[in-house]
């Protein structure tokens, strides 16, 4: 298990593949995002996406896919996420991409208030089969100090 | 249809209904966000969640459901999103909850670069059937100006 002494600012980790497919782009969108160019590759040609393209939510959530997987094969002492910053929708994503996730550790704290607790900040990028970063987004998480009894 | 020159900064709209179910709860986190504390009563109770609550992500997609209906009965000429900041998940979300939303204009831009386009920052809330805010973010929108021809 990894606590608030073990994460290095800086450190990388690459993890994950993700196929995404035109069954579930079409039933993620139907249910949550049906916009035109999420469900039709005619209404998605009239579109700066060209054909059908992944809700944007839909990567966020095949992305947070790939996290709980790699967290589960590395785990850390989280106490969950309280939000993101600067999320960004870098490219369409598009049934038959393959995607991947690359998490950056851009800083940590101890908490002043709360002895025992750490937060990190992270900055996630998914990226699809031609190494293009689709979706980029930066997220302040808790995590637990080591015990020390 | 409404166009950027439609757009009044400070306007706020009020839409939607989602009741949240179990069954969805489960399926959602199971497929995209399965911790212990999205799927198991006794493993939620551990956490501060204490029931089983939904995906953040979840709460997102939910929300998306409902800007969507809201659009298609209020057309506007939109564009697209290019991203989100400051998203914040400020309450948990439990099965049995009955959201809504809530989207204020906070500003607008013409497009200097761009003719014929303009930009929006508006902030959507989803709050529970007790009136509490669930989930906060600020999104940035494309949308496109009044055709003059």
């Amino acid at each position: 298990m990894r606590y608030f002494e073990d994460i290095v600012i800086g450190d990388t980790a690459t993890f994950g593949r993700y196929e995404v497919t035109r069954e579930e782009v079409l039933e993620f969108a139907g249910k949550y995002d049906p916009q035109p160019f999420h469900l039709s590759d005619e209404a998605a040609a009239q579109t700066h996406f060209g054909k059908i393209a992944a809700s944007g939510w839909h990567t966020c959530a095949m992305t947070m896919s790939m996290i709980v997987a790699h967290m589960k094969e590395n785990p850390q002492a989280g106490l969950g996420a309280a939000g993101l910053d600067e999320l960004r929708w870098l490219k369409p994503v598009y049934p038959g991409d393959v995607l991947r996730a690359e998490m950056l550790i851009l800083d940590k704290r101890a908490s002043v208030r709360r002895p025992g607790i750490g937060s990190l900040q992270t900055q996630t990028t998914t990226y699809n089969q031609h190494d293009e970063p689709v979706l980029r987004f930066i997220s302040g998480t808790l995590i637990r100090c080591r015990p020390t009894d």
